[in-house]
């Protein structure tokens, strides 16, 4: 039984899990190719500054045969690290960096490449401009040892600057569907309003997502880790490759955030037995493990919100108004919050209800993002539809909510977002993540039963001003021949007034409600 | 940007993202623990021909912080094996063969392993009895290289054979809930009572889940592929470590199954410009390609169910009877079918209705196997849990599956289980999978209506008979009157054998009905 012991390359292991990596029917398995070299379009764009132009193109060929090719004008690859970033699973600038990024395990792009070598038996080509230099090659993965093979290697001076991988891949299937490459980038336009999107599909139509915000998001910032957010074996992990500092004391205060003099200090008097000027590098488990129990016990300000993108309110009810054209549109922003003791994120949560929705006959949709990516896949398993699934809606007047015209939008952002598996596609139950969740989606369908119950309120105001005024002409001609007057118009006019008076309550109501709420809220009746 | 291109282990990779092996949560967390050694033990048994005795002991020392002993009399582990088998990732004896068994990654003890050190600094401890040798030792993981460190080592001759893995774990909680460890254990013995489980709880309290059957299953055997279910890719990956057969017409007929010399031919007449008699090391993606283009023509006989072990029908009932007394059973056992072109599986389903069921006030339960290992996690992504929802229960006599009295039981048993993670939690919605799983289901289903609507035919032949039976006695009195007889007794004797003749036929319906399904189908009233 133990002759049979073997150890394996993590590509063996998802060359036989392709389905982990989001490779599991036709359809998905051309989304997630998509999606993989369009989410690393979008991060090197953004890391190097650049507005993103991202041109997709899927052909064709045969039965369950496409070719794809993903094309950016981002900073390109070096020669040096182009066949590991396209071709070797767990290689990259991403998963070890303290950053938001959509991409963040270094296995995406890779598994698609090797999705296209297992399907078709070709490599991937690439063309990549770095700095005056145009590398060209082919790239193919080596599964039992996980290194990429290049061959045909081209390299020449040039201006072209970016990014084109282009490949052959079997068992895909395009269809123009919920979870087509085409709703994926429409959804990825939608958040992502500084790229611009061309999308040519197999038959030969060409969609253009437009750039509407010429403003290049903030370039994500690699922030130092929360003192709470790290356990003994994290302080150990970062402790052993220091370098720059020769001083526990020194390198608590640089290589985490918010530790300064005065927490040093007061980390000191809880543990004095560990000596502070102590080079890290000599730190043992138990003095890492002290180190962490005073972490916990000292007051922190919280993570800043530094390092994190959220999409943004306006854009959120932009894309809404764009898409939906709903009767009215909340969103909420909530803070900077903690997980896993203090890795920082942000969600956000906008409700779109009514109108263009209704007219549609659409019901209970929920559209997931985590760091402007969208999720189209194992919606079921994920905290966000969880959440949503778990809010108790009949609280904000509202029936259950498959059955009303409303989308649910959640956007996680994060320096590291705990996904369920290496296929992105769905965030993991942790439990101050999905508190958050459901806190932000609670927030907006506050304001959204606001919207509906003042709705319910006026309209049940304006039908007994108008059962009532129907007898102010009558009684003002009455009171006339009462009072033995003759100016009946002038009573029926103050009678109309007192009426109007009376009855216009929910106007000045709604405008305080408006103001009183923290959320956005518009109304476009 | 580019100075910060590093590559990663996969222990790294999972260290960093332990929610993908199921490492979310305290209560979940402690109970994958649990799984993870569990399932090795009940593999190694197995595998061994042993009749499995497992004791898991669970012990609070702090706040979230637990000792876990698993102990097995399993064949053990020898020396050189043992650090890799608990302490390296992808290393193992499962993830390349052909087998069915519960683990098939090579990732979860070790997973385990790595979540102690990681939340508590301990290695875990491990005593091994193999072949006479009894070997202790520590067991730490060094993460940058995926590597085991082995510790305090002490060897000596002695009797003991087995397992016990000990370790110290913090970030866990032990409840005794849906999603705690007796509840994994209860469901394991469910489903293997050849497994005799001792659990010791927090509180000291020794729970027995006895041995109820002395049949081992048969060992796990290991299987070539179909060859329906490879591709090119894995041709080449078989061919290119052949040493045995220099033919590539010998190899394929002595490395897949199914594959005889009659096949050989009609492959050969289907590729007349490769050479068979070549050697298969030899083998390049465009020869693979064209030999499994022509397996795709060929005609085979399906994958055998050799290798496969399905919990079986009997047991199935009987685990529901013990566990449930319900009203009804059926269980539904497909053939095998294979998916991802090749890979055979079997999908069982059993459904129980009504009974203690219904005293228990519960409703709508999925209760979902793989390989005969509970899955207690992610249903909400799970091709079972979808397919029980996509059911259409109306058509099967049944309100929404929510409000029945009802459980739902599948197994699927397979050399490969698609999971969705590496967690192995939830079944890939793999679209063969799917629809054998929602057939299987459909079949129980169709049993469960042929009883309910049988009893509510019966209730209302009764209730007919009853109303007649009323008026037999005064027709009969009446009838000897107007016929001048005085034998009123034997009238009424007669009339009453009439009614009983008539509103007998639902039992014959019934037992007729009972031969016509293929399905078990027992009644407990």
């Amino acid at each position: 039984m133990f002759e049979s012991f073997k150890e394996h390359s993590v590509a063996e292991f998802f060359k036989k899990n392709r389905q982990m990596l989001g490779f599991s029917g036709k359809i998905r398995s051309l989304t997630t190719i998509v999606h993989e070299y369009v989410t690393n379009s979008l991060d090197a764009c953004e890391e190097a500054g650049i507005l993103p132009d991202i041109k997709v193109e899927v052909k064709e060929i045969a039965e369950s045969r496409y070719k794809i090719k993903v094309e950016d004008n981002g900073p390109g690859i070096p020669k040096k690290h182009l066949g590991k970033a396209l071709g070797m699973m767990l290689a990259g600038t991403k998963f070890h960096r303290y950053l938001q990024q959509r991409g963040q395990q270094g296995i995406g792009a890779a598994g698609a490449t090797m999705y296209g070598v297992i399907t078709t038996g070709n490599p991937v080509h690439a063309i990549s401009g770095y700095k005056g230099k145009i590398i060209e090659c082919d790239i193919y993965v080596d599964f039992k040892t996980n290194n990429p093979i290049l061959s045909n290697i081209k390299e020449k001076d040039g201006e072209f600057r970016g990014l084109i991988v282009e490949g052959e891949f079997g068992d895909v299937k395009y269809e123009k569907s919920n979870y087509g490459a085409y709703e994926y980038l429409r959804r990825t336009a939608l958040v992502n309003p500084h790229a611009k999107i061309i999308f040519i599909d197999p038959s030969g139509e060409e969609s253009l997502f437009p750039r509407s915000s010429e403003q290049i998001p903030p370039r994500p910032k690699e922030i130092n880790p929360h003192p709470l957010g790290i356990s003994a074996q994290d302080l150990l992990d970062i402790a052993v490759h220091e370098t720059e500092f020769r001083r526990i004391s020194s390198f608590l205060q640089n290589r985490f955030s918010r530790v300064g003099l005065n927490k040093v200090s007061e980390i000191k008097d809880l543990i004095p037995d560990i000596d502070l000027n102590k080079d890290p590098k000599g730190l043992d488990w138990d003095e890492a493990q002290k180190i962490v129990e005073a972490f916990k016990k000292v007051k922190w300000i919280a993570p800043s919100s530094e390092g994190i993108n959220p999409i943004g309110k306006e854009l959120i009810e932009k894309s809404f108004e764009n898409i939906l054209h709903p009767e009215v549109i909340a969103v909420s922003e909530r803070k900077t919050r903690i997980y896993r003791g203090g890795i920082p994120f942000i969600v956000e949560a906008g409700i779109a209800f009514g109108g263009g929705i209704k007219d549609a006959n659409k019901k209970g949709e929920i559209m997931r993002f985590a760091n402007r990516a969208p999720l189209l896949f194992d919606a079921g398993a994920c905290a966000i539809t969880e959440s949503v699934k778990e809010i108790d809606w009949k609280r904000y007047d509202l029936k259950n909510f498959e059955e009303e015209p409303i989308v649910v939008l959640v956007n996680i952002s994060s320096v590291h977002i705990p996904y369920v598996g290496a296929g992105k596609q769905s965030i993991s139950s942790e439990d101050d993540v999905k508190s958050e969740i459901k806190f932000a989606i609670m927030e907006a369908a506050r304001d959204i039963q606001r919207y509906i119950s003042g709705k319910r309120k006026k309209h049940e105001s304006e039908t007994k001003k108008k059962v009532i005024g129907r007898y102010a002409h009558q009684l003002s001609k009455d009171l006339t021949e009462l009072a033995e007057n003759k100016d009946s118009k002038n009573i029926e006019k103050r009678l109309n007034d007192m009426i109007e008076n009376k009855y216009i309550g929910w106007k000045y109501d709604k405008k305080y409600r408006f103001k009183k709420t923290k959320t956005a809220w518009r109304k476009y009746v």
